[in-house]
């Protein structure tokens, strides 16, 4: 069973521009815990006060996995982890030439030697000590073996080999792991880094030369370009490698989401297992080959790792995408509605247009001949704000009401902004019809300047179902609530 | 030399909900040719009508790259690829029992037979033909066999071996073009997928088991996980496996964000080689490393990609980033200044903070106990706007002239939306002051309600000073005004 330190918490929060506050520390470990990892490197004591209390506060919770802090060669960061009352310490050691000469001043003999005196005050004062070397992938690899065994004699529990700046390749690190386990009797891990996009796989590689621990960040967060993948490594493991963890996947997706909002780190669509884009599938060969197969275009089922499979209509989709989309809809076409809406579909996604639930609705009305039945309409909104008032918004909808007949609605309502207002107002006037709530808003800008679009994402449920409209526009209040107009059509 | 497939514009495009038009195609097109990859899949022609408009005005360009149409093996395919003018085909045949039975429901040899018959139909024409193995990682190695030399024996340029759900391990890759190039005498081809987080690796093992060629796209986008990232394969053949390629990497960065731009997919910040934060620094260790050597946290200078340095300050900085950043703005503080701005900034750290040029600036002003002087106040913002006027706003600016007289001045504009009104309203309202322009300007949300944060960040440049300022507020429009109001004082 392969070992998972999971350090989203301190090489993930030194992810440039992150920080956290202890609460929110809190609640991250918590998911860790959940997820089953078996070590949570909660942090550097020696950070800050607040870093102090964030590690101290997941300390307390007593959780399954043990707690862990980073530290340097220092009896000051030992005794401010020994004050969080950690289980056990992440003791950093540079043993590259460069780091040694240039970032410590020490040479190789002094290094060592306060390392070793670092881990002796650790195990002293009851920790379990991770004797870690920094930079070892351009470290002399004798001098690797020296310190690990020095550090194994007076009892240092594992031993750790840090690829730095990311500069290790599969082959090299299956080598290199082979060597030190062969050469060290205490258990080794691998931390490697992102920079030529390959921490994943040498750190399988690493396993497949002998690690028996990784460490591993939640969506690959972390300094640059971050580090190896806790997902990444862990389904290899689990799928290619005929290896185990603890993991449980299938929280796989929902721990990256948690991850992702209190860090403000957006998940890429395209990151590997947990993207939004992961198990979506928009080429017509590839939704063709889907419905006759999910094999054949993906290599685990989107549940092990709790995300979702997605069937995204556009200009590369083919019948069988429509097909299934039609099937989804509870929609019937005749052969030539079906040839129609399909050529019409073409010809939007051929105008660079992302063809969302509601092109498709409109595109079939247009082709059945009916017109859409938009039960609400969206007859008048202004908005006032300012800095010296308090957002305002009025807004006046109409509708047919069970007999046919022509009725509006006049709502206002104020906000903490012009968007929120408007929102606010529409939820009053549409608190009569339906009970329909906004579960997501997000908003983004495509372009550089103040008049280029801005994409606003909803995403409304009605009892159990739900819909997503995107909307772009270059004016950010007629998007957001256009788009929840279209939603609450959709959904009534 | 190892030659680049580049299939930003094919694999690339059919990243769901992705479609470009066709003078988007050729604007990435031209920049591809710049960055000077061999081979441009241009597209797949049998796709849509606009598909071949595209890849049609690409081939007319007479670029140095070879132009190339993904087809199958149909003489449809092929025809509408030759009737776009390209110079080659990527004629893709699944190879796997699954892709043939649930997909193709072909028996092998109808399979290898229509394969060969498209080859012969695609030299008859005059075309290069790369005949590639969809699905070939999970095919009989036997069978890869017998289609790449049957294939090679009738004309067949090169062979290209897909692993179509990116389930390939380094090792395996390694053993699987090594086996393969023993046995065929036409270069081949890698074409990888990121499912698991490998495509990288997996594509520069295939390498050393000895393909002579790779399929990439920028940015890693495409299908689900996407294909294997330009960047990271080229960079690590140079860097790491002291391989060449006719890429020019400095050029790196700037295709990075054209492709995103329109493609409408952002980079994510910690994306290898060209994420803004592959070459950040926060953490105090590190920030003080890079100060004595960069070579201690970069594995290679920022601007071989085209790429740039950022020294942020945040909780995990040290106090070599502090003064790193005074130098850049020239200020000298005493000891006693330092030590208690420092202490400040840790403290802003902790709450959550990211510490912008402003806050420091702010910091600096407290601890040396002088008023920051904004020169320039706003006063006051009026804004109305709604679906059925023009969005307009005033705005009154307060400023001292150069006798220290209080004066004011107020200005209204339009705009397509409310922000873009008020910005248009600041702008007139500074335009007597200095020559400032507002070069970027970005919208994101944090968190899920339209009473949530919206981060906005603008960059302002006069003359060639370049500031950027990031606001976080609930209303989208002061938010804005604020962030360039900040930005102008910090100018002027």
């Amino acid at each position: 069973m392969i070992k998972i330190l999971d350090t989203t918490l301190r090489d993930g929060e030194q992810t440039p521009g992150v920080s956290l506050t202890p609460s929110e520390k809190l609640e991250i470990a918590l998911k860790l815990d959940e997820l089953n990892v078996d070590i949570i490197e909660a942090g550097s004591a020696i950070t800050s006060k607040g870093e102090r209390e964030g590690i101290k506060l997941i300390s307390q919770q007593n959780l399954n996995a043990e707690i862990c802090s980073f530290v340097r060669a220092l009896p000051i960061d030992i005794d401010h982890a020994l004050e969080c009352d950690v289980d056990s310490v992440h003791l950093v050691v540079p043993t590259s030439e460069l780091h040694m000469k240039y970032k410590l001043k020490k040479t190789s003999e002094e290094t060592l030697q306060s390392a070793l005196e670092a881990v002796q005050y650790g195990k002293d004062h009851g920790l379990i000590v991770e004797l870690s070397a920094e930079d070892a992938t351009r470290s002399d690899i004798n001098f690797l073996i020296e310190l690990f065994s020095k550090g194994a004699e007076i009892g240092a529990d594992r031993a750790c080999v840090c690829d730095t700046v990311g500069i290790l390749t599969p082959e090299k690190s299956i080598e290199l792991f082979k060597t030190l386990s062969n050469s060290i009797n205490i258990p080794i891990s691998a931390h490697c880094h992102n920079d030529f996009g390959m921490a994943t796989a040498n750190t399988l590689c690493a396993i497949r030369g002998g690690a028996k621990q990784c460490h591993l960040t939640i969506n690959g967060i972390g300094e640059r370009a971050g580090n190896s993948s806790l997902e990444e490594v862990v389904m290899a493991l689990h799928n290619l490698y005929n290896e185990k963890t603890k993991i449980i996947t299938e929280k796989l997706y929902e721990t990256s989401r948690v991850v992702s909002r209190l860090m403000k780190l957006p998940v890429s669509p395209n990151k590997s297992l947990v993207g939004d884009n992961a198990f979506a599938h928009e080429a017509g060969i590839h939704v063709d080959g889907l419905m006759k197969h999910t094999s054949t275009y993906e290599p685990l089922s989107p549940e092990e790792v709790g995300n979702k499979r997605r069937i995204i209509l556009g200009k590369h989709s083919g019948k069988s995408a429509l097909k299934y989309k039609l099937n989804l809809m509870e929609v019937s076409l005749n052969n030539e509605e079906f040839e129609e809406v399909y050529s019409k579909i073409k010809n939007l996604g051929d105008l660079g247009k992302y063809i969302s639930d509601i092109d498709l609705k409109t595109v079939i009305n247009e082709v059945k001949g009916h017109k859409i039945d938009e039960k609400i309409i969206l007859n008048e909104l202004t908005v006032v704000s300012g800095n010296k008032i308090t957002p305002l918004a009025s807004i006046k909808l109409d509708f047919a009401d069970e007999d046919n007949k022509h009725k509006s609605i006049i709502e206002t309502a104020y906000g903490v902004g012009p968007v929120d207002a408007s929102i606010n107002a529409l939820r009053k006037a549409l608190s009569g019809f339906a009970d329909i709530s906004l579960i997501d808003y997000q908003v983004s800008s495509i372009g550089k300047g103040t008049d280029a679009l801005v994409e606003v994402v909803v995403k409304l449920r009605r009892g159990n179902e739900v819909v997503e409209v995107k909307k772009s526009q270059s004016d950010i209040i007629r998007a957001s609530v256009e788009a929840v107009m279209e939603g609450v059509n959709l959904l009534i």
